[in-house]
């Protein structure tokens, strides 16, 4: 008769909010708070951390994420090793909730590195030397305060402008007065007309852009075709891209995808993400929410892979649970501890 | 100071001749041996098994993989967890020699789960229990001969069928006289006339074949696409496809691909490969040369992601160097030993 271990995985999770170090302003949203629910997945003594980012304007709340979590049965799975079947279930689940079942599926990460005693850059065969710079993200703000900020980021090689607003002009005037390290621009949707879009993106060009997020509304795939063909600098998928099956449907219109764990469902699908994006010739970046040092370091492991990475979410908040991965001189460390790297610090 | 480890990796190999049951022909090639180079990675006192296996049709022989492994240098690398950089050397080494590169994959594989103490089908995150029934190959010969040979093979649920030979429905008849199980159709490129291919999928589809694998020259394209659209079972590519990159290529010319750790260089872009294909909404089988316990074991930790296995190498050899996966009712049975789960025999 087989060994049958009767050790079981208990999931507990809590509420969590971030604090923000300073108000951050996208096109269509200003906060200075973050929701997330962590989770602790604990088998055999050991102690998964993850963690779900929540952004108000993608539709998840801790209540929906507490009532996902809730619906969760792990009892029926006796191996954590398998988890193209675990996460299948809690995938299929109920529909959306991709935080929460990132939360789980960074947990689930964590644990496993842990019982293997080795951290998943090194479980994945890559080289953690091989991490790119991160972007340091400077929201919309006033002229003063935005070259405040990008004098804060001396350290960051690579500054991320958030655009789409009546305000796009004046802010990348005022950064290039202080800086000229490369900018990548991001516009969450924010441009609705493709002519506007592809002077403004030429403009950007001749401004020190490297590339171009998200220019116009996912709805209007048509129209970000057209400026890809025209476009002299690379334009990347965000919200055009949440989950694997999205990325066959925008092949072409689209050069390259940004790849987020809270809009993937976690580590395994955006791994399967970007190994098909590149595949298919997609440039590869990763990026992040407003996420605590826990998903962060998540994602870091994966940051070998992608030539683009943003993961700068946990240098913006101000009460990080945890540190892990970190960002020395401007480049993405990621910790030699078992599982995605973290210690709980409060 | 960080600690660095000043344990070397060491790369041992032999060659073997693997010894078949029957003499084996389809439709270019009749053999009563099989060469194969067996490998042996060292590293901290425990060694990782690897085997290029190489049909002389393949081009690769004994003298080209020694000669191939003798110019690897692994003493470059400190740490046998960077996968994925170690294999792109021993990839842009030279071209070809898939057979040697995959050697060198399978060790690398076998040693790194050893380390982990885990077998891959666990470290990938499947289920072991979801391994499909392999099928059993019967190769071209007499009436008599393969009449004997099918009544041999109950315990296989599925009967593989070489075909492309004048013998084509003598075979085939001979067959469906002495059972009932569902067949593939393995026709090694051996149709050149599309209409003549049509034709005989037709018949094979009326007479128990689930689908066809590679019906025509790969050179032949567009016949085969042609093919696919108008065949009522589905057409797997083998020799269409040899690695990652060829997917794309393939892409709508047939409904399914044949991986082989062989052509692919061994797990690493075997499992890239599938898991390419499988979002490019390819079927998926999983298949083998004639090899030792070593390969099929490797390749059997796959098997939890295909829907046709073709793992019946080592069940026709009778000299088997290694035991580890193994079948049970038709059924793979993967070995719970790190690794790739092999003992070495003698």
């Amino acid at each position: 008769m087989a060994n049958i271990s009767s050790a079981k995985m208990i999931l507990r999770y809590y509420p969590y909010t971030i604090a923000l170090k300073h108000t951050f302003a996208i096109s269509n949203n200003v906060r200075t708070t973050n929701p997330a629910m962590l989770v602790e997945l604990e088998y055999e003594n050991i102690v998964g951390y993850g963690e779900a980012s929540m952004p108000p304007y993608l539709g998840e709340t801790q209540e929906t994420a507490a009532k996902f979590l809730s619906g969760i049965n792990l009892e029926q799975f006796k191996n954590p090793f398998e988890l193209e079947t675990i996460l299948s279930y809690v995938d299929a689940a109920a529909p959306g909730n991709q935080a929460a079942k990132a939360a789980i599926d960074i947990a689930f990460h964590d644990l496993i590195g842990k019982l293997l005693n080795k951290s998943w850059v090194d479980i994945w065969g890559y080289n953690r030397e091989n991490t790119p710079f991160t972007s340091f993200t400077i929201g919309i703000d006033t002229p003063e305060i935005v070259e405040a900020k990008v004098k804060e980021a001396a350290e960051y090689k690579i500054l991320k402008i958030k655009l789409g607003s009546e305000l796009d002009k004046e802010i990348v005037e005022t950064i290039i007065k202080v800086t000229d390290r490369p900018l990548i621009g991001d516009v969450n949707q924010g441009w609705n007309d493709k002519h506007y879009a592809i002077e403004m993106i030429e403009w950007c060009a001749e401004n020190g852009f490297k590339l171009i997020e998200q220019p116009m509304p996912k709805e209007q795939l048509d129209d970000i075709a057209w400026l890809t063909e025209r476009s002299s600098i690379p334009i990347f998928a965000d919200e055009s891209v949440q989950r694997l099956s999205d990325i066959v449907k925008i092949n072409g219109a689209f050069d390259g995808i940004n790849v987020k764990l809270m809009k993937s469902t976690g580590l395994r699908e955006a791994k399967k993400m970007l190994e098909l994006a590149k595949n298919l010739g997609l440039r590869l970046m990763l990026g992040c929410m407003t996420e605590t040092s826990c998903a962060i370091s998540a994602a870091s492991h994966l940051a070998p892979l992608v030539e683009w990475a943003d993961l700068d979410g946990a240098l913006l908040i101000e009460n990080d649970k945890f540190s892990g991965t970190t960002i020395q001189n401007g480049k993405i460390v990621i910790q030699d501890k078992p599982g995605i790297g973290v210690k709980k610090l409060f």
